[in-house]
């Protein structure tokens, strides 16, 4: 069986991280009996390099032509990146964005994983987070504030901006089934996260949602409002399961998520579109402060490979079998340097790839 | 010299511990020579039981008419609270919404401060919050999403909700050069946060708050994204002096802040106008679980006045010596059940207020 993946590379440490992805991926593939073939795609920095744009037509094309992209991480140091001397609006945000939309890559997966073996990083008190926590963000992704009509322009002389926030009931049934369809397979529950006693977006939010959630009984369904939620993920994520909130929501809290585990060099994330296509990437950024040391934790884009195993390529066993093979490196005290703690061994970028073939 | 103080109890806690910081305004009246008249103003549960509306326009009238407003809380049980029987858009937010705008408050300053004495509430590990942190942040109050045009209607036969975020360089100045001035009489330092990379609207703030801070040559500004703030909060809030912002990311991130500290009880608010009027309110809600019981802290609605004695009626030391009352009250080892801890003595609303004005 062979399957086609598009690379996305991308800028800082990227390469490096993608690499040992790949060879993770490889190694996975002769034990479970498929193939991978790769084709590498060029967006952000790089993209800009060939071609002076973050995100061109064809690369779009080509993406779709794959079974799923995996990608490192885009954006870089303000200073030295090539997209610096383009307009704002025209930066690899604006290719992140625009793929996300191209590709349609509606529904963006974040879990937040605390690995036991890693509490040390975690900021909060262990009294909090004993025996761990593992939630999942299940953010909106090409609607809202990201995608809405926007402008600036003078008003009666006053130079003004406006940005615009539109949901229909379309987009927010598909994210939301999404969501319950998740929480089936975990712990069964959603968290819905809106501003409902402020936005008219949110009152349709929290109106579909509970729609949606009659098709599944066996789902808890609570409504949380967002700034409520961004107290209550540092003061008890246990008790969270799947926190479904639109795209700006989103980012923010998924942020914050991901730094209350304390390890963000280990979090996976998956776009997902209305087929099994998706796009995977660490949480992470590019931290282009590391790029080219061979330093960078590989960890969540091994991760984020296998979510794509799972999501998009139907290969559970070898998804569970990468996911076992981090979990035993972890146990088996090897780190690199962002996760790092006494006792344990420091390893690079490369060596942490191979510590995780070895256990597959 | 007489001082009119509007005082609108709320909801829930509210009534109480409003009653507590009138009580220690009038024992720093005494000390310091002013005298106090309070006049009492509906908002939210207690207006709508009266006049069916959470806000009536001579409420607003009246607040105009007093130099200061001291607010409890608004709030409540979504199962046996008035105003539950409203439509969601009619509902006490709405109220509160009306009164910050036809007010004009539109800087709403809400420090997070943790305290010694309550490090033990806080969720943060020791190594992140040692030697304590005391931030602010200045939120826009009365811009952007909240205030913004909405509606919500079918659009070739689907629902869609539309809300709107606009900023012009009028509103950003304003409060951009409030934060500033903050930071003057603070350690000088501004950390804006928007969402350039996707809004209109924050760029546009951008490029306002920096030709303000060009007035401000002590003072460094920094410019961070929401999402990374998110972050940031949880990982070392130590790093931050001021932190301004927009409405919407406000909201989020004070409560963030808030919840940091670990003791929301403690927490004073501000919201101000052009002139030196403002409206001073706990951060926190209306708890309406623990509502007449009694037991309520009332310590972040006493550094509300203590707030508003600075900032709105010229009291300077009046809010130094309440200040300093509440910190010897901590020292002395007295908590209400929120923030106690072991080997503390637990006393009740009431019992709090009496142990700070006797302090005074
Ligand atoms: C780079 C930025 C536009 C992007 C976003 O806000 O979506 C990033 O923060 C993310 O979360 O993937
Ligand atoms: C009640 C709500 C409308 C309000 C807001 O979002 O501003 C509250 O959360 C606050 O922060 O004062």
């Amino acid at each position: 069986m062979s399957l086609k993946i598009g690379v996305i590379k991308g800028d800082g440490i990227g390469p490096e991280i993608v690499t040992e992805a790949m060879k993770v991926l490889d190694k996975a593939g002769e034990v479970y009996g498929f193939d991978c073939s790769y084709e590498q795609l060029l967006l952000g920095g790089a993209s800009i390099d060939v071609h002076g744009v973050p995100l061109t037509d064809e690369t779009v094309a080509k993406a779709k032509a794959c079974d799923a992209v995996l990608m490192g991480s885009i954006g870089g140091d303000a200073k030295t990146s090539p997209w610096y001397k383009l307009e704002p609006s025209k930066r690899p945000e604006a290719g992140l964005l625009k793929i996300r939309k191209e590709l349609n890559l509606f529904a963006n997966l974040r879990p937040a994983v605390l690995y036991n073996e890693l509490k040390g990083a975690c900021p909060l008190k262990e009294e909090i987070t004993e025996g761990g926590f593992d939630l999942m963000i299940m953010r909106e992704l090409t609607g809202g504030l990201y995608f809405g009509e926007r402008k600036t322009e003078e008003v009666d002389g006053v130079m003004t901006a406006f940005d615009s926030l539109t949901y229909n009931e379309d987009e927010i049934r598909r994210i939301a089934i999404r969501a319950f369809d998740i929480a089936m397979k975990r712990r069964k529950k959603v968290t819905s996260v809106d501003k409902a006693n402020v936005l008219d977006s949110s009152r349709l939010w929290r109106k579909v949602v509970e729609e949606v959630a009659k098709d599944y009984p066996e789902v808890t369904l609570e409504h949380m409002l967002v700034d409520n939620c961004a107290m209550q993920l540092v003061r008890d994520p246990k008790q969270f399961d799947v926190i479904l909130t639109e795209n700006m929501f989103g980012d923010i809290l998924s942020d914050e998520a991901s730094m209350v585990t304390g390890s963000i060099g280990m979090l996976a994330s998956a776009s997902l579109n209305e087929t099994r296509f998706g796009l995977y990437e660490p949480s992470g950024g590019s931290a282009p402060d590391i790029a080219g040391q061979g330093i960078a934790n590989p960890i969540a884009t091994i991760l984020s490979a296998a979510m794509m195993l799972r999501f998009s390529l139907d290969q559970d066993k070898a998804a569970d079998a990468i996911e076992a093979a981090v979990s035993q490196v972890l146990k088996d005290g090897y780190r690199t340097g962002d996760i790092m703690s006494d006792g344990c061994t420091k390893v690079g970028t490369a060596r942490m790839g191979d510590l995780i073939c070895e256990r597959i």
